[in-house]
């Protein structure tokens, strides 16, 4: 079977096509037919060696795909052969609170990852799909989707009523736009583009903000939430963004950290933490569980992830290439065979 | 009746002794007689301006105080004359959430606070006292302790078995360490001084940490752990000590902001927080029922909070020096007379 | 003014039409002009003298009321007059955990309820209700509103694509199917009439079962919710229909328990509690935080509470005996003029 | 190797050693020689047919047992050979809420469980004991440990000085009295037998009610707390205790419900939970993450359970008895040569 690796040192220069043989499922294994891949900001920093320098190679990347179960090994109960499956981010997290053996558990690095024809997996590391999803769009779910479902319903569940923040149009941004718009919630939403906050509008942001024009967002914020501040932030900026979020958020508040796009480390006031009792809540997208919990909400609503644009198997390279520029608007996605 | 009052500027310089009228309860109020004040740092903070610079003058400071109730207005049900009662750090903070009415309604700034000899509550901000403690005891509860207690217990509770930071030995620290040892919790407390760390050792904490000695103190920090890390710190630096902690914290763990002794900014870097799924929750001090579920516990366990010096009602400057030399181990309090 | 007080001794018959002096606001007060109250099956009860035997009379019953605020006594800052708020159920229940003080704090007994032209309440007692609303919409919220959102939100809050069963299409039902659709669950409904049915289908419930048809109601249930019961119950019918939603409710699921509408005590089997790690929470409305998260839902959906029938000042004797005939669909109302 | 079967039907006599082959630890599974086992109440049902009717036969009885590990399967990283482990009570509940999936993957019905020489286990399906307990007290923890741990810490986490209602001496109650007593909580536990509440005296009790002499116990209880009721109740009784632990119970308070020793099915009051805001939350043992969470409060605080009677692998028939006759103070445990 073809897959690709990171051979020898990181860089995109790195990642080759490989031949390798097809596995085949040992007791408690399914094997999957792979269909259909998405790509996250952290695969192509694993690509570049920026996000796990210790990392072993070679390593197949990516660690989100789908695929059809084409055969199960002994032991098996879960699934059936012809089942339609997505592998789930972190191998060893179930359920409960994350600790260290869950957070390493994860495909794409440091372990192999979905970016091949087959891929074996443990019966307990995969959950169905909803039927209503193409392939392409089931493939955004396993870590931007699962992520944004965790940022607004784990740790503190948005109430109807209540406003969030979004910023940006990345894979996370756009789930977590769907998914409050699912909670009842109110929708601050930013970008640099004003065609991009249009799209946002159509699926559901109540208010829309151009941060190229309006660099100093936290003031907006708080005049669209009575001066108080917003109920809850989805921060992926980082560093780089965070000190205006803190500004931006009501006193108890709640800013769900998932993102480094705008920085990793900047010199940062951590007095309005303190003085505004908020909470600020580390997310690693989340557990089987609460995968399965976005599943029911995504099958009940019929709720479609929204996917920027799809690249077949050979041009992996060149849908990086977009990630990498920043452009999209919700998720890249792999198109298998 | 006496009371010190920061007239006209800020600074040491303008805390002045006045004569004022002595009030009278209306309506739902109660008249204490202060018998104790206690000291925290952000009384200091207050004082020099330092705080919130808006802050209108004068201003009676101090948020700490306890007293006896010496006459009660109309329709005051939950307390009578001859109670002793200790004021709550926010008057409008009964129960739940923190939101921003609840935390701008502090004793010692905005409002008038503790100390003078006489003072007005409303019946509602204000709790009795455990019995088994002195004046002086009793009346460091309302900020150092409410504060410790709500930073192991009203976010995430420590669980028998779990492992605690503690970052030196002021007043929020060695209460800390106290609850620290009635909720079961090992505890690894850091200090420039083995006189310190000695005194620490007889209220029972488990591991001690010079940190002079050992500047990196996160890494004996991890090795005390298993090499995972500690399962909750109650910060007390800020920016100065926040990058430290964040190495010493297990993944999935948990850090109570509550000061910024060493630094109110320094660049800082995110990441740890969203790979290792970690909670920082600011706290700021808690509510009247955090206050009351204290008090159970302190005299359920006969527990007396630790008091390294008390000063006359004339020695409040020297006091407030002491404080802002730092060399002292628990809490600075106030006698009056 | 008038008022309608229990005079003597309990039951219908001894609510009487009575001249009161207009009360005048004391510190801390306001004076409501009342416009509308709402009738809950507890107010019949305490007629009745079932609810609390032991309450002294006279006594204005209601809980639910909406006014205006004519007047403020000194030191009121939450409210101005003209203002339009609405007195909450517990008053001294602002937020946090319900207690015994709190939850005797209520109106219309202990204290003086709503059915009079004018009540005086503490400021800390009453919140704005939603503009969108008419007089009669909002003294429909303090009880019955407060109750459903609290079950549905207060203790374990669904989330999208979650399951609920509501049973029949009284008060709280009925703002618990609004409510639930706002949270993005699926409602399945009971009824004994295939008219109300359909009523509450048009407001959003999604499966409808008549349980005069089929009353072994809980296997429909189960249908349709894959064998394995439904994630969460708002008991309202008590000892009679308890055992059936132990039966209905999934391993893990949460019970709301709200009223007793079919009976006080029965024969139960707790076994399917334990068996199946079941969560049965009483539920007695909320707190002033929980009305206060309510209307900012109510407002921000511009939700309309469903009024079954206004009657006038002079027709409470007959409002209650509809309440009592138990026909109606959503909220009996008192409009005052 | 030998094992005890139920054979054929239910009942104690049917109950017989049999010879099965040793079994060999496939990919990811792990052998014990199993060197003890502890009963539980719930083996004794299961045994009589009563706790699972349709479970099929033969089974090998009992959830809970240590043992070493003589052998691992390929892929098995969590354990090496030599380690001393216990199996965990549901195999597949290793963290997160319970379900039904979780509930039903129990050992000693429907899976085979402990009573053998040897046992084979999936290594996710296992811990490591605490290295200070002998194997005889190490046996105890599975189901009676993790039960007790998880009423006083999974749902609602008693808090230094509140106050926990124990009912009886057997193993949950006892451990829950050992675990209260960490916690920094206020025991009051009920027998009918002097002689055995003085030992729960010894153990840390602080309040005894001999329930044969006062029958009434829910009034000392409300006696021994200011008459508000007591905050958290370990509810073991069942039915037939239940409404007079309502009636011992605080407003807002928790009981715990896990047992029905005096009975299945009574007529009962749900007035109770409603009027008085009571969580009635059933206990089905705990997950593999409660499990690893008491592990760590054992070993750190040095508890010991305490175990009644040790019986040999012959006189498993007498130790199950024993457990019915309910004459025992802790556990009754089953030691292996």
């Amino acid at each position: 079977m073809k897959a690709y690796e990171i051979q020898g040192a990181f860089g995109l220069d790195n990642l080759r096509v490989v031949d390798r043989p097809e596995p085949r499922p040992g007791p408690g294994q399914i094997l999957l037919r792979v269909r259909a891949c998405s790509l996250n900001f952290r695969d192509l920093l694993t690509i570049q060696g920026q996000y796990n320098p210790r990392q072993p190679l070679p390593l197949i990347p990516l660690s989100d795909g789908v695929g059809e179960v084409v055969e199960v090994g002994e032991r098996v109960s879960r699934f059936k052969v012809g089942e339609r499956v997505a592998g789930i981010f972190a191998q060893a997290w179930l359920g409960g609170e994350p600790n260290q053996e869950r957070l390493r558990s994860t495909l794409g690095g440091p372990f192999d990852g979905m970016l091949a024809e087959y891929v074996l997996l443990d019966q307990q590391g995969a959950v169905r799909v909803p039927d209503h999803l193409s392939d392409e769009e089931a493939a955004c779910l396993p870590c931007a989707g699962v992520t944004a479902w965790a940022a607004l319903t784990k740790y503190r569940q948005l109430t109807p009523g209540q406003s969030v923040l979004l910023q940006g149009t990345g894979g996370v941004s756009i789930f977590a736009l769907q998914f409050a718009k699912l909670l009842g919630a109110t929708v601050i939403i930013t970008s640099s583009s004003d065609d991009k906050l249009q799209r946002a509008r159509q699926l559901g942001a109540d208010h829309l903000i151009n941060y190229h024009q309006q660099p100093d967002w936290e003031k907006p914020v708080r005049s669209l939430t009575d001066k108080l501040g917003v109920d809850h932030i989805v921060e992926v900026g980082g560093a780089g963004t965070f000190e205006r979020s803190l500004k931006a958020l009501r006193a108890g508040g709640f800013i769900a950290m998932i993102g480094v796009l705008t920085g990793r480390a900047a010199p940062l006031s951590v007095i309005p933490i303190l003085m505004s009792s908020i909470t600020v809540q580390g997310i690693t997208v989340g557990s089987r569980d609460d995968f399965e919990a976005l599943n029911r909400a995504v099958a009940a609503a019929g709720l479609r992830p929204v996917v920027d644009r799809v690249f077949s198997f050979a041009e992996v390279p060149e849908a990086l290439k977009l990630l990498e520029r920043g452009g999209h608007f919700g998720k890249i996605v792999i198109k298998l065979d």
